[in-house]
């Protein structure tokens, strides 16, 4: 795959009237504080409240265009991706099958349902996994994967894209990584129009395959499931084709749980909106990368989404992070 | 006072500048749920996070466009009333002293010295107030009210103003009630524009003063400090102003604190904003009045801010509320 800036225009293009261009948003106080310029991506705002719809409704506005609508679409998650899926097949009124684990949260379920799709449960991730693929092989049954697809990626790039629109050049843009699509995209746009802005990436330091991933020059994948209140950051391993978008990164940083919680509840703070944890991953990574600046930075942290089920609502709270100002 | 649109119009375009045309939010799913088109007025996008600083910002504007620039400013409250005051003191240059209750919280008291003003902690919520009124006394001092006052009220009038300006025409305006000013500000704007505008209030029922207030046609005052987590409707009275205007509405409606608690947690999940409970009184007021409809209806729910602490948060997010769905 050698996606280039043409492409996430062509995909901008082709989804703008089905997304929201969703709000950049600052904190005149958070910008005192730490000396810097900070942007923030809201996608929280996007369709289904995280940037996977931008993926999700390309792939599908993408196969329509090349004469190949599905006549029923599948997807593997207990997250985002179950709803952005679920969302895109019922904008192009195509039937979609959903399959997540038992155990996802029942608010995510009940939100896959509302957009019309039909969920199947089933006892492990592994499972789940299992039966995506075999009915995959069926005919005009097509299977959107959460990251490892060039037009999910493309997809997914468009938010970095519009951002630069907005706010014009920045120093860095950072983002959080599960399976890499984010990344990928965001790379693709920002030295797109940009050569010489700075992509990082984060990942939870409980689930840290892709920064071994990196460091060992082939892709790692997880035993078993990580202990991250970042669940769209929990993804076992990276794909083939995001590893390679991957490489390119200028930095990867591996966060703290306690540095994401405690982001979670100052960005909610500050900015008023609603953050899910894997949201706050980038802000920490930005936060030590701009330690190590000697002049003010312009950057933009990319907010993936605001889907919080009850449980990991009720970790991120416990304690009250908001009696430490943050600094640099 | 009597007041008319056209007042609002001038205070409009006197802080136009100064404060945020704060976005109007909906969800497509509460509406599919409700059968009625709901809009919802962001003020937790307002300066300082809340709809006090349009009242603020324009007492002082007014002050200087009539030649009585203060020397100093004075406010009491333990809430965005503080906040507000302190901020819009703060881009006008004028000193100000914000006298809080002790037991305020941390962050709220943070973001008010944060604001530049210099705050007093006092004992209780009477020292408090006898400390703003002495200090009143003193030649070139100001003291802004945080409700009981004209330009305060046509200042918080401006939101509604807005509202209806980007929306059009709607059957029902629905506001929290505190000491009572965002609602006799929206009654000037609302009826003004549309003659036919239902303005409806709504009040925690463990600080119903207003309520009782109406029913026996004179100001009832409560004497301690409510329990409810609407701590912006906690108000002991309203005022002798604000209570001319409040005579005028045409509904009124006193929430349980469950009944808070369930829309808080389900407008942050619908619209992945902040919600303070006390923008959430509003919107079981309107689901009580849509049940009486038996035509579909478009109303403006004005959810006040977002500014929640600690032990608050706890507390609305204590057990899953979001099991159980939306409907009329």
């Amino acid at each position: 795959m050698n996606a280039t800036i043409k492409d996430i225009i062509t995909v901008k293009n082709r989804i703008n009237k089905l997304i929201n261009n969703t709000p950049v948003l600052t904190s005149s106080m958070l910008n005192k504080w730490l000396g810097h310029e900070v942007y923030f991506k809201a996608e929280g705002f996007q369709k289904i409240g995280a940037f996977k719809a931008r993926g999700a409704c390309n792939t599908i506005a993408w196969l329509i265009e090349n004469n190949q609508r599905p006549n029923h679409i599948i997807a593997n998650s207990s997250g985002n991706h179950a709803q952005a899926v679920a969302w895109a097949s019922k904008i192009f009124d195509i039937p979609a099958t959903i399959y997540m684990p038992d155990f996802s949260s029942k608010v995510k379920i009940q939100a896959t349902s509302s957009y019309g799709a039909n969920v199947v449960l089933c006892e492990s991730r592994a499972m789940v996994d299992e039966k995506v693929i075999q009915e995959s092989k069926k005919d005009d049954v097509y299977w959107i994967p959460p990251f490892n697809h060039e037009q999910v990626i493309l997809g997914q790039g468009t938010a970095i894209y519009e951002t630069l629109q907005e706010i014009g050049e920045v120093d860095a843009v950072f983002a959080p990584c599960g399976g890499g699509g984010l990344l990928s995209g965001s790379l693709i746009a920002a030295k797109g129009l940009f050569p010489k802005t700075k992509v990082i990436g984060a990942e939870p330091l409980n689930a840290n395959d892709a920064s071994m991933s990196l460091q060992k020059n082939t892709i790692q994948r997880l035993t078993s499931t990580p202990q991250t209140l970042a669940d769209g950051a929990m993804t076992l391993a990276v794909g083939d084709i995001t590893f390679e978008y991957l490489k390119k990164l200028d930095e990867f940083y591996e966060i703290k749980e306690s540095e994401m919680i405690y982001w979670t509840q100052w960005l909610t703070h500050l900015l008023k909106v609603r953050i899910e944890p894997t949201s706050a991953l980038s802000m920490e990574a930005a936060k030590q990368w701009m330690q190590k600046q000697s002049k003010k930075k312009k950057i933009v942290i990319l907010l993936s989404g605001s889907n919080i089920d009850h449980v990991t609502n009720q970790k991120i709270w416990k304690d009250d992070m908001l009696l430490k100002k943050p600094s640099l």
